[in-house]
């Protein structure tokens, strides 16, 4: 939930989460929320945000249980993104390939906790994509990856992995 | 579990249900249990009822951790039924398919935490079955649906959505 | 968890788990850990001991949260072993076929709280193992099993089922 407080405080807008973690911050922020469950979608404006499934444990920080972790396939008229959340690889990122299409993966590619890049190769291949932005790497030792070679084995399968800085932003 | 006590106190049933949920229940009811993880199988009579995987989160009433949720084959001789339990789709509904080769498909179709009527015409596919009654609709705001259309979104794909009364039956 | 500790401490190793169990076992154990989730690998020496889905629940003795269950891909140059961990069959034994391509599964046989014998079959076809180790039976009433019956049934599907007695080592 890192910074949800404090983005959702800054922009007032809602925050879209699992029942189980609604449930959790809405004791420490009263703001507004919108609960879902896997196979649940949002729209607001053009946009479709659907909850897919992903392959983690998902606790509280006082170690609570937080509902199962979850994905999300934001679609708009112009892309689809498919942020995989905290994940391993699954055989449900077929799933997304065959229904959503996306044109965009943001994976988690630092291992230990999640996929490493090799496992976000295949993720972009189970799903269909050849662009992916990697998420969840190099913020602590043991997610610490070669970005160099990370870059270059996407670019051995015909695929392109971007990695934004801190407060950087790209035009999809 | 909603009317689980009231039913199985009813009817002198067992309560079926995952090692965390009949460990929670059995301390607010002293029936009979027969508790499984995903994978077990009950037998009674010519009934044969085994636990499949769903993609769902499963808290208790306070909140507490009530095992991983599950979807149940119910194998009579005469038919094969599907109960996917509260779930979005899933690959795993493929796995159903290969295995059991379903008659029936019993999904939620409501949306927001489960499958929306959409997603359930996939499950049908994925499982092959033709015909599906629907479930977990209707019953607050979140999971209000337009039922004729559908229904008529099932007829399109050649399949049928059953929509049941409350206290109404059905003969399969 | 089992005895863990006792062999934790005996063979001065860590212990390596899910981020829950890890957090959980620390607090009765001051040894040497390495947390994961799902996704994340350890290597050592020669091995390298990979983290993969199971469908299966996983809470701790005082019932709270444990995080998500999990299986190992143990992959050392001269074989690969799939240690399924307690699930159900799933599709994503179909992943570990297609990444890993392992020699030997070790998968639960007893049914109730997992894959029965029959479920193991398809495990091993699903993963494309010929030979499978099996675990979690007869070890209390409900996953007692025939065992001449399973290792038949494992045969006739031109697959080896061994059954290990407790002290008993072999060599893969």
């Amino acid at each position: 939930m890192a910074d949800a407080i404090h983005i959702a405080s800054s922009c007032h807008c809602n925050i879209v989460g699992s029942f189980e973690v609604v449930n959790w911050i809405s004791k420490h922020y009263k703001g507004k929320f919108h609960a879902l469950n896997i196979g649940g979608q949002v729209v607001s404006g053009l946009f479709k945000v659907k909850a897919v499934s992903a392959n983690h444990s998902s606790s509280m920080p006082d170690g609570t249980y937080g509902g199962v972790a979850m994905g999300f396939v934001i679609n708009h008229p112009s892309k689809c993104l498919y942020y995989s959340g905290d994940t391993g690889l699954s055989y449900e990122m077929k799933l997304v390939g065959d229904v959503y299409k996306p044109g965009i993966g943001l994976f988690p590619i630092g291992g230990t906790f999640t996929m490493d890049h090799t496992d976000a190769i295949l993720a972009a291949e189970y799903c269909g994509v050849s662009e992916v932005i990697g998420l969840h790497y190099d913020t602590f030792g043991p997610i610490e990856i070669d970005k160099t070679m990370a870059q270059s084995d996407f670019r051995i399968k015909n695929k392109k992995l971007s990695l934004i800085n801190i407060g950087e932003s790209v035009d999809l």
